[in-house]
């Protein structure tokens, strides 16, 4: 006999039943589904990770849709699993879906849902947080305070970098490196130098006209420069966050060579992807500079660190967190659970998936549509049409 | 017979002997000693605070002036044997001189120099550092994963706060705490409510011209506001900063009561003085309430902190090290070696304390002026006379 799995039942008599496999943030999730007739069911094993039998025995014979996580892998057993239990929706609570074999899903005629939207401000207040840490060394500070090894002041007791004039580098210059680069820029007045493959016409015009408010406020302006190649950046910041989408041209996109050209008092912060960061040069690279510091919120065998990190008082470690705010996390919960509640009403897609305000708005009813599904064009417009913000206005 | 204590000497056939207490960072404060024909003596011994008794073994029968550090004990005793050894100056590395008995330098003719107007943004910035550790839990995050307990993405591991659009407050608004706001503001999109007996009028009208500068950029504009009393900046800020004086008036400004009114979630931070804060308290409140996380950088009982602080995981501790960058700590070593040097030299005093960025131009000559001499009207006008940027720049 297989073991019990434990759960957690809202709305028992709900017609639709919904299974998150995880308990997520907030209640407003909850609320909105068992308010349209569904059944939740939330996994409480106190395991990290469930495995496919584990979500096979959640499914069971009869399930509409499943909210999962980044950390289970969702193939060809689980979508064919769901589509048997008459299940139709699945949603991420994440914007990356790695973890899915969207395929299968086609196959099994399963809508994919994620969460895109919330992430930017959160994950670069993260980066700006790591960078902020690593400058000022305080965590070494606070283990050193916590130890009781403070007896007095001293002048050279972990002595920082001061931001203030200081160039700020940003290679990947997204939405959230945009972010980021405006949180250093405004917040710490540094100078920018961004390397990426399109220009960044948006940041670079704010840039300039912050610049321009500066002076005539009788402050010193910001400037901004996008560098030719990526070792430009690297040799001339202060401060480096990496944000590039991972891929074969970013694996390993800091490796020896580069880490030789930056400076040795510089600051690098990685909240993108692990194996952007060759973590065994990495670790050599802080070993030989105690002055060079590094905040990571990612690594490349996550959750595991390259041997050797978690000794280096120069590292800021932190556990994949850049999404971690109450205002995301619980925003990342509702459209998810709005992504399946959707394709179980038969809602059709959201027209814009970066903006999705409307639906987190806690005083008004969500529009009926799905947030955002990735395979809504595989599935065919037969089932799901895009419906913009004011296809939306007009239908309230 | 006494122990030895541990010199390094520089320039030894200098004429005027100058004793420095510690190490301070940099070495551009020992150049202009040095090219000045002093002999610079640096102590090295390994202990943190030196006492009454080795400063009188280092002042020894003959010296010119001596620079010191906050942790000492300068009063008549050793003012008294500064001036049996022909000495005239003495100066802080530091702004503060709470340990320094002005009225005994006075007696004994010996002038007292300290090191303001580099220390604003370095301070702010730690507030500010501070600040986004303890919003995303950085500390406990870290010490987390180094423990190796990081087993996957979670969907409630280390949530914090997202600080965009959210209120900070600030309590003190000079300089340190105007800077500190700015940061918030700029970098986070914060909106300020701020507490002072003083109107921060040239704050205010940055942050309106801020505002509209958003505004006509299509942006959410932030918006500012100057509370009646303090409780009301307690009741209403997500974060708030602590940056007033320490007098009467300020100690225990936060008391249980204040704590109690405060939201169940807001950041504290404290880079001003300790005893501002009742730390018993404190610890009793962070107990009661998990998610009110405080970001410290002083304590009441310096270096001591209140019995629990230390296994809070939702307190931030550094050791007082707010004014700890490079560019600071090596500005207050240049101030506190041209405060004796210009002393030594008969030197005026410069006419602002607060602007002294001539002195800090590390490729030109410092202007032949005292930076900052705080009893320079005690000592009269026979001996100093204030010293502006105009009449250097005529001098020159």
């Amino acid at each position: 006999m297989a073991k019990p799995i434990s759960i957690e039942v809202w709305n028992p008599s709900g017609k639709y039943r919904v299974v998150s496999t995880k308990s997520m943030p907030g209640t407003r999730w909850i609320r909105l589904l068992t308010d349209n007739d569904c059944r939740l069911e939330i996994c409480t094993e106190a395991k990290t990770i469930l495995s496919v039998d584990d979500i096979l025995a959640l499914i069971g014979d009869r399930c509409d849709a499943v909210i999962g996580q980044l950390t289970e892998d969702w193939g060809e057993v689980l979508f064919s699993a769901l589509k048997r239990a008459g299940g139709t929706a699945f949603s991420n609570m994440a914007v990356g879906y790695n973890n899915v074999d969207v395929e299968a899903a086609n196959r099994n005629g399963i809508a994919v849902g994620n969460t895109p939207g919330v992430l930017t401000e959160t994950t670069a207040e993260l980066a700006a947080s790591l960078t902020l840490a690593a400058a000022r060394r305080i965590v070494e500070a606070d283990q050193f305070m916590r130890a009781g090894l403070y007896e007095g002041w001293l002048p050279h007791l972990f002595v920082g970098n001061l931001l203030k004039g200081q160039t700020v580098g940003v290679i990947g210059a997204g939405r959230i490196g945009s972010a980021y680069a405006r949180m250093m820029i405004e917040g710490f007045k540094m100078n920018l130098i961004y390397y990426d493959l399109y220009q960044a016409t948006r940041l670079e015009k704010f840039v300039t006209a912050y610049g321009q408010f500066l002076k005539a406020n009788g402050e010193q302006p910001v400037t901004w420069k996008r560098a030719a190649t990526m070792e430009d950046v690297l040799r001339e910041a202060d401060v480096i966050s990496l944000h590039p989408v991972l891929d074969k041209t970013t694996y390993h996109l800091i490796n020896p060579e580069r880490l030789a050209i930056m400076k040795k008092e510089a600051v690098l912060v990685n909240a993108s992807r692990g194996p952007v960061i060759d973590e065994v040069a990495l670790v050599e690279h802080l070993k030989a500079n105690p002055m060079f510091r590094v905040g990571l919120d990612v690594f490349e065998d996550e959750p595991y660190m390259k041997p050797g990190l978690a000794d280096m008082k120069n590292a800021v470690v932190v556990p994949h967190i850049a999404s971690a705010s109450k205002w995301t996390r619980e925003g990342m919960a509702t459209l998810a659970a709005l992504n399946v509640l959707g394709k179980i009403k038969g809602y059709p897609v959201w027209g814009n998936p970066n903006q999705v305000e409307p639906f987190l708005n806690e005083s008004a009813t969500p529009p009926p549509a799905c947030p955002s599904i990735v395979n809504a064009k595989q599935l065919g417009p037969a089932i799901f049409k895009a419906l913009g913000a004011n296809d939306v206005a007009t239908a309230y």
